[in-house]
């Protein structure tokens, strides 16, 4: 649909077409110019669907039980969307084909849509670009978003924090508490799946778990469960569901649910102002100055700090400069 | 030491005297108001030390081989520091001290100097207060700086791009090609290293590696060795050094290295630059104008995009409206 004017292209997305789905999903991937008028018209039909987070280390199985857990909400009536976030290095910047290739299980099922997505942009543009595209499929009316995430590091901990509600997947060898620590995964988990429980030490996993999260600071009401599952023999996953639903029901009840949405809002709108003061900036920069910059910090003449509190400076005469500021009574919401 | 004057901190820091040093690298990763004058200080002294990376999943021993890694560089009679990122989540923010505790075994030389560093402020800080200890370290006078990544994400790459030289650590059963790939290690790595070769599949491991390497599109005429090691029992770490050592060789020969190390500046520039905006942006919307703002957007009323556009207007009035300015010839150099 090479011809299709944005607004119709909008319109269907909306009404949940799928040729279109994808396209908008393209637009939101690649910052795409009609990104925005999309983002705008999707913003305020957002926060009916329940977006869970499926985060761990590579190889602990997290495409098969995600492939199953949509299985099973479909069992259940839910439409579901499946986002697969790819971490690629800054180098590459193209999604593995792998995760689509293996939900193919879920191919031919209308109630199902399955993305994968891949890093590119500025620092932190992950997190906003899969924030953005599960509020284009909230609005496309799935009824759950399922974010399967790579690695356990900084960036898949800011996509978690999309999420309503996150599961961390760990193996039996993966299941040292100490690692899940040291990973920051126990901070971020609402539960823990012990995947691939058919193998040995599962229960001994989920016992070490468990032991570290007794010995953590309650910081809140909500009892983290440590599950075991086998989804590749389709074991346990009916109960992980049913735990993801106890969760957004007690969410909901505590209004954890709207204070955690709130949050998010707010990381979005910082991550937003922040690329259009850097692009407003760049754009009043020209390129010659840049470089110009540039030389004089790999020559030392200039240094990093000064040289940034300059060009800052220049392009916003109101800036004042470091040190004859007020202090400030705001606090940065992003620290 | 509560009085001495900043100044003199500095001048301490820059003579390596390891008190001082502490805590200039505190002021580093508090933001301390003093860290920019440090910073400054010390820039037109970076460049001697040669940065070296050393990152790959939770539990492939990283700690315990740059540990062997210090002990073979004093053994050669380089000085060495080593800068041990945790990555925490955002909600705790502290490191942990395990890495500190295992170090022991270095303490009481003069020549080696550790620190753990964790994530705090903005995002893309870690990175960015990565670099800024190493220069510092640099500033000091040590020879060689090791920087160790715990985790594979997003982030972990962007530090590992803080290095001259990166070292991506698996263990034989972390060896899998695919993983490697799909958590990006395959782009940023300049040297593999199958950690605890003792156990049975290294040999198998490091030859999936190499067949995958061989697979891709050569992206320069540095052949990048797949190495064995077992650091806790000191095999293969002198191996290693030397790989380290003719890594740099090659990367100041071909030029590599003065590239490399532009476009960190480049990428350093940016951080600061981007940083200070949002700073200045800050201070010039009132808390509760911005309140109000929040409040609009979680009640649908506005748009995230709509809304950001406006607030960088207000503040910014030179800033044109989308899609009214000139396409822009300049490229964001980090995206």
């Amino acid at each position: 649909m090479p011809d299709l004017a944005p607004d119709e292209l909008i319109r269907r997305t909306l009404a949940g077409e799928r040729v279109s789905l994808a396209r908008a999903l393209s637009w939101v991937e690649n910052e795409h110019p009609h990104a925005s008028a999309l983002l705008d018209a999707c913003f305020g039909r957002t926060g009916r669907a329940f977006r869970i987070g499926i985060t761990g280390p590579p190889g602990a199985g997290k495409s098969t039980l995600v492939t199953e857990l949509a299985k099973e909400y479909r069992a259940r009536g839910e439409t579901v969307a499946v986002v697969a976030v790819d971490p690629t290095s800054p180098f590459s910047g193209g999604a593995l084909l792998g995760d689509r290739v293996r939900m193919h299980a879920l191919s031919g099922d209308d109630g199902v849509f399955i993305r994968s997505m891949a890093t590119r942009g500025s620092m932190g543009g992950l997190a906003v670009h899969t924030a953005q595209a599960c509020d284009v499929l909230d609005a496309a009316g799935f009824d759950r978003i399922l974010i399967e995430t790579v690695g356990v590091g900084q960036s898949e901990l800011e996509v978690a924090q999309t999420a309503d509600s996150t599961a961390v997947v760990l193996v039996p060898e993966s299941g040292d508490a100490v690692q899940a620590m040291k990973a920051g995964l126990m901070e971020i988990a609402d539960l823990f799946v012990i995947n691939k429980s058919d193998r040995e030490g599962a229960d001994r996993a989920a016992q070490a778990i468990r032991s570290a999260l007794h010995l953590r600071a309650r910081v809140s009401e909500w009892t983290i469960p440590v599950m075991l599952a086998a989804a590749s023999l389709g074991r346990g996953v009916p109960e992980l569901v049913q735990a993801f639903e106890r969760h957004l029901e007690w969410l909901t009840a505590t209004g954890t649910l709207e204070g955690r949405r709130r949050q998010r809002l707010e990381q979005t709108l910082v991550a937003l102002v922040r690329e259009r003061l850097w692009e407003d900036f760049r754009s009043q920069v020209p390129e010659g100055a840049w470089r110009q910059a540039l030389a004089a910090l790999a020559e030392r003449r200039e240094t990093p700090n000064r040289l940034s509190e300059r060009l800052v400076r220049d392009t916003h005469p109101t800036a004042e400069p470091r040190g004859q500021r007020q202090p400030q009574p705001a606090k940065n919401p992003a620290d």
